[in-house]
This record gives C-alpha cells, structure tokens and sequence, in this order.
C-alpha cells in the first residue's frame, strides 16, 4: 500500500487542535494542492474565504452551532461557489441555473477534499463544517459574499489533539452497485448496522446505542434546512 | 514536498488510454480510499454504479457527447447522489429538500476525488464525466435509478496512453480571499489569462488563441443544461 492510499484510508475527522501553527509554506503546498484539480469547463467557479480575524471567527463558530473548534484551529477556510468571479469578467454572463449550482457544489467538493487530503498527508488533521449552512445568510453577511457567491462549508485544519478512531464506513456492497441500480443487501446492512452500533459503545462507554439504520433514520425525521431553496434563490442560485 | 503531494499537483486529465485492466485488488483499494472520506451528518448518501457491460459503456460515451474513452477506459464509474438508500431503510423519510440536493453533491464530489487520488497515487490517470449529465434522464433509465437517486457525473480510469501538460490553474492569488469576499484583481486576471493562452498556444500548434477569460464568457454566453431544474425535480431533489 502506498503512503497515499494510508493517508486516505486513515481520514477521521479531527474537532481538537493544538496551539501549533500551519506556515505560510505548508498553506502555500494545501492551496496549491486543491487548485490542481479538475474543474467542470474549466470555469474555476469556487472561491475560498480563509478566517483569520478573530472576531469573525467567533462569530462563525457561533453560526454553526457554537463549534469552538471553529475558533481555535489553525486555518479555516470558508469554500464557496463562486460566480460573481465570472459576473465581474463578463456582466452579461447567463447565470442562475440549478446546473451551475450543482458545478458550484461539486467542483468546490472535489477542490476541498484535495486540501483536505493535503493536510492529512503532512500530520495536520481536519473536519468539514457543513453547520455553516445552518446561518448561511449571516455566514454571507459577515464574509461580504455578493450576489452569485454562497458558503459551501468550512474547514477547520490544524496539528491534532486527539487520535480517534477511523469510523466505520458504509461497506462496499452496498455502496457500489454494478451496470444498474440494486436494492439494498438486507444482510449486509444488518452487519453493518451492528459495526456502528458497537462501535459507539466503544466510544461512548455504552452511552450511545445505536444502528446506522437508526441514525439517519432519526436524521431523516425532521426537514433538513427548509430555508436552503429561499437562501439559494436570494443569492441569484437555481432560479432557473 | 511529500508523495501524495506530489500526486495532487500532478493531476491532468486523461483522456487516452491503454488496453491494461485495473485489477480487482487495485479497484478495491480505490473504492476504499473512496468510502474513507468524511460524510455529512453520517448519512452517506452516494452510489457508485461501475459499468461493465459494453453496450451500456457505448450508450453512455454516446450521452455523453460521443467521449470515446468512457467505452474504452479500463473503468467507468458513475457517481450518484443516493437517498433512495435511506427510503428503503425508512418509508416515512423526510426527502426532496434542496438542502439534501447539496448534500448529495458535495458527498458524491468529495468521496469520487478520493478515488481519483487513490488511482493517481497507483500510477493511474482518469477524467470526470460531467457530460453525463448532458442527458441525465437516458443516464438514469439505462442504469436503472430509482426515485431520490441521481447521476452527478461519470469518472473514467485506467493506465494513460497520453502524457500531457497539467493544466493552469487560477493562481492563489484569484482563488483565495482573507476575512472577506475581495474584488477581482485585475492585474493578476491578466497575467493568468496569457498564461492560458500560451498554454493553449502551445498545445495546439497555434491554433487554439484564447485566455481565460475569453473562454469562460463563451461558455456562459448560453445557458447549461436548462433542463436540469425539472430533472432534479422529476427525480424527487429540490422539490422544497
């Protein structure tokens, strides 16, 4: 196995950093690393904000759902799908379509977790903050984002504070399917199912005593941020 | 500069390919640095449909606007934003917001990255197929995706029977904002855009004369993929 796929294959998120610094250097080498990837037409349509004002990041934090670690990283990054960039070159850009939305999530996605990987590969640890979705329009607010600009998620990176296990992840039987769509492994997901559930005993000294099965099963119960199409709308996203 | 860094900046897309096969021992290794990734809310809301029979390779090169090598690369794997996974689980799920529209997205990009590293680091080269989305509806009945299941784009793989340049990219300078959105510098637009052109220049024998900005205003001269508001909505995403 080579030192790449082990970076890969040992991803945990981290949520406890030192006080240690990322150099100019290091952060130089994870934005490069995240600017070489691909990009749908070559549009380049992500843009991304890094928090160093105290304040602000305070402020985010709070956003997110009082998240502290969003305050006390290293580096946090705000990623965006960005076409004011394009608006500034050409004003009469046709935008607003739910296809440049999808562009917009996607190639900032597959750009972040370059940066993601990046870090890992160097000691550094990180977690996506997909809780700034929960204020976007504050998240916006507080970093200036124009029209045709909206938060994707952050990411706090930084030299880690703690060692957690790797999560136990969807298997691949039920994860690939071949030449068409199949229903789900009834087996599989009950082996599965029973992986999580021991695996948050363990964590939690039996606090936590629950399947996948049952986790996103609570999680799928209430509407997940009903305000996002509104949001999207009121930043010229997916009108059409 | 370690290894996987090494591997990311060296990125370029391949569309040519050798007649080598990925093995089954070297497919899974990708299909696990895959699932190491981090998952919004745990939910894990992709599917990789990998396809193997010819027929379906050679109808979806053709959807994709005649990309040869999506028949004849080593592997093609198309990624998909699945919550069908989770009604099959629970009937009474809450789905169809636009925020689970994003996450599907997001998900699929940045598990499908991972993927794209892994096959890179093990000496293999491969292209995302955002052309699968051109006709998303004959993707979707040809693969057999139910309700709440999406393509969002295809990935081809295998051993590169090209070597070209990497491509480049839109300087930190353009990419990266500090505590808020900041305008467009115009003096490092300009420098960027001869780079492109005598990046095109080059390749092309002189005959391909076009700056940065000059292709991304051709390109958003029309609108992309109009249609994609009613597929998304025809599939059961972004209904609220």
């Amino acid at each position: 196995m080579n030192p790449t796929i082990e970076t890969l294959l040992s991803h945990r998120s981290i949520r406890k950093f030192t006080q240690d610094a990322i150099s100019p250097e290091q952060l130089t080498q994870i934005i490069d690393a995240a600017r070489s990837v691909s990009s749908s037409s070559f549009l380049q349509c992500t843009s991304i904000i890094r928090v160093t004002d105290k304040e602000k990041r305070r402020l985010l934090a709070e956003y997110a759902g009082n998240q502290a670690y969003v305050a006390d990283c290293a580096e946090f990054l705000v990623w965006c799908a960005d076409f004011h960039r394009h608006e500034q070159i050409n004003p009469n850009a046709k935008l607003g379509f739910t296809e440049q939305t999808l562009i917009g999530a996607i190639d900032g996605a597959i750009m972040a977790q370059n940066a993601m990987v990046a870090a890992e590969s160097m000691g550094f640890g990180g977690v996506y903050i997909g809780g700034l979705r929960n204020q976007p329009e504050k998240v916006a607010e507080l970093l200036a984002m124009p029209n045709h600009v909206m938060p994707l998620f952050g990411m706090c990176l930084g030299v880690p504070a703690q060692d957690p296990e790797t999560k136990p992840k969807l298997p691949a039987q039920l994860l690939v399917h071949e030449n068409s769509y199949q229903a789900i492994d009834e087996a599989a997901l009950s082996d599965y199912d029973n992986q999580v559930r021991e695996y948050y005993q363990t964590r939690t000294g039996g606090n936590k005593d629950m399947s996948w099965s049952e986790q996103i099963s609570a999680t799928l119960e209430k509407e997940a941020r009903p305000f996002m199409k509104d949001f999207l709308h009121s930043k010229g996203f997916s009108t059409r």
